[in-house]
């Protein structure tokens, strides 16, 4: 295997690669060149996924690529970042081609659906595992941060949680469902469209967000954290999808949405006066508590009483865990 | 594990973690933001290295972290970026505190030495390995390119050729030698210092260049097909370190020199106009050859007369090979 053979083969040819807007040079030398324009910030963020930790050994190499750019391109989402390139670091027990075209290939779909351009990377042999950088331009302080969540603010998601950890018996061949079933979930799973546009729109006017990859209610302590204020979850709020309700039922897929991660949906706390005009944007986004003063994060049942979470067991591949 | 707390500990507390000029936001959010000033560019590279490939199995966790930030920063200087930042991927078995200490106060010394600000990064569980990014900043269109050199250019090397090779087989304990000799050739391939004020010193007066990771003549090889000129490589020129050569002698020093990669000094092309301000300023710096029309990397003896380069078998662990 030659690095750079390999990378002209299979990726180096890919529309996304090399020259895009704010690219000033792509694939080929030392480094790549990334020109934000005058009065922007470049977005950076790194993920890497292990196999056998974060995706299960021997899986489909084509939707390993679309989840891989997924999940690292959706930190640019939390942040409310403009798409511009990435790097992708691939480490490889060995070159096999038909592994290494499959894998463009979904590589390749999600940067298009990104417009993430390739700019550039290293292949080294070893244990499979892949870290991909990605970069996004902001105007300068215009970031959707983790800490600026205000008492008072409606705290939202970006659409339906829970379903990737719904999928995951089915990812894991622990589970069987009817394809109506597993066929939306298992998408959710492989190739979660991060929410760009929504992270976009959200610029000057959300108070802080972040993407749910460790699970909606360890995400939202984060937040809660770093903002300095307390989150109200309101349960029967949760937008659960039908194919996960169908699949496990209320009380499971309610769990799954809570505790499940990998959904990769943005959660962000809102003036409430913004709200309005974002849901007619967004249709899929949900109100799902508030903040208020205090910490921590607290779940609340229908009738309005502080609920002790759930333990989970589910037995987890995602990014972030370890 | 916890990753937060992982970082936290052990990262997060160094003075070059976080907030450095030119870094907007640190460690801690959904991504870093960089913060390049109006008219520059921003330089990216990534660099894997693995246990067992790019560096010994159970080899010093406090030389790994020094040489594993090394490589990658050279990449900056061969673009004759300016440092700014970069992200850790670190992917560990386990989370050894001892282990981890070292490996932050290597990395840390790096940092320093190179004025790189850690911005963030993934901490995840597998076979060891180590995925960094750098970025640095540039003048917009002021990057040292491969593909600027022009017939008539002398070529140039940053300083000493073939130490890390010399010390590769003292790394693998394959052979002995006295500490006077041992040592400085293990502090080069340990530590090797990125020629970063030189990279920058070249701006605007190189035509083309890269670092020496592959090895000189490979390299030279890499510069010379994306310029389209020949490079003349004369053997009695490249520049020699005395520890190498006591302990190889001068044939086998130069085949180091040669082909044995891992030096990451600076190769560049230089209009002769340049040369002597340079080297007033950069000591260290060689000219070792010239670029002419034609093609390929062609090794000539002292008498003029070209000569067929050594095939080597060395052993290699180097970041840029798999």
């Amino acid at each position: 295997m030659n690095e750079f053979e390999l990378i002209r083969r299979y990726f180096a040819v890919s529309p996304c690669a090399g020259r895009a807007p704010g690219v000033a040079l792509g694939i080929g030398d030392d480094c790549a060149l990334l020109a934000p324009a005058a009065g922007e910030q470049l977005a950076v963020s790194t993920d890497t996924l292990v196999e056998g930790v974060h995706f299960p050994a021997d899986c489909d190499p084509f939707q390993l690529g679309q989840r891989a750019l997924a999940v690292a391109a959706s930190d640019l989402a939390a942040m409310g970042a403009t798409p511009l390139g990435f790097t992708l670091a691939l480490t490889l027990t060995q070159a096999l081609p038909a592994w290494l075209e499959a894998f463009a290939r979904g590589l390749d779909r999600m940067a298009r659906a990104c417009a993430l351009a390739l700019v550039g990377g290293d292949t080294t042999r070893g244990p499979l595992s892949l870290t991909l950088s990605v970069f996004g331009r902001l105007p300068a302080g215009q970031a959707l941060r983790r800490d600026g969540a205000q008492a008072g603010d409606l705290l939202c998601v970006g659409g339906s949680l829970g379903d990737a950890a719904g999928a995951l018996p089915l990812v894991l061949d622990q589970r069987q469902a009817p394809p109506e079933l597993a066929d939306p979930l298992l998408a959710r799973y492989w190739a979660p469209q991060p929410q760009l546009a929504l992270g976009q729109a959200l610029r000057g006017r959300a108070s802080a967000a972040l993407d749910v990859s460790d699970g909606l209610l360890a995400d939202c302590g984060h937040l809660a954290r770093a903002s300095g204020v307390a989150l109200y979850v309101e349960r029967e709020r949760l937008p659960l999808s039908a194919p996960l309700l169908d699949l496990l039922g209320r009380e499971a897929a309610l769990a799954c949405a809570l505790a499940g991660g990998d959904d990769y949906r943005l959660a962000f706390t809102l003036p409430a006066e913004h709200w309005p005009a974002l849901q007619a944007a967004f249709p899929e986004a949900r109100v799902i508590g508030r903040a208020a003063a205090g910490e921590g994060v607290h779940l609340l049942d229908a009738d309005g009483r502080e609920r002790q979470p759930l333990a989970l067991g589910y037995q987890h591949f995602g990014p972030s865990r370890d």
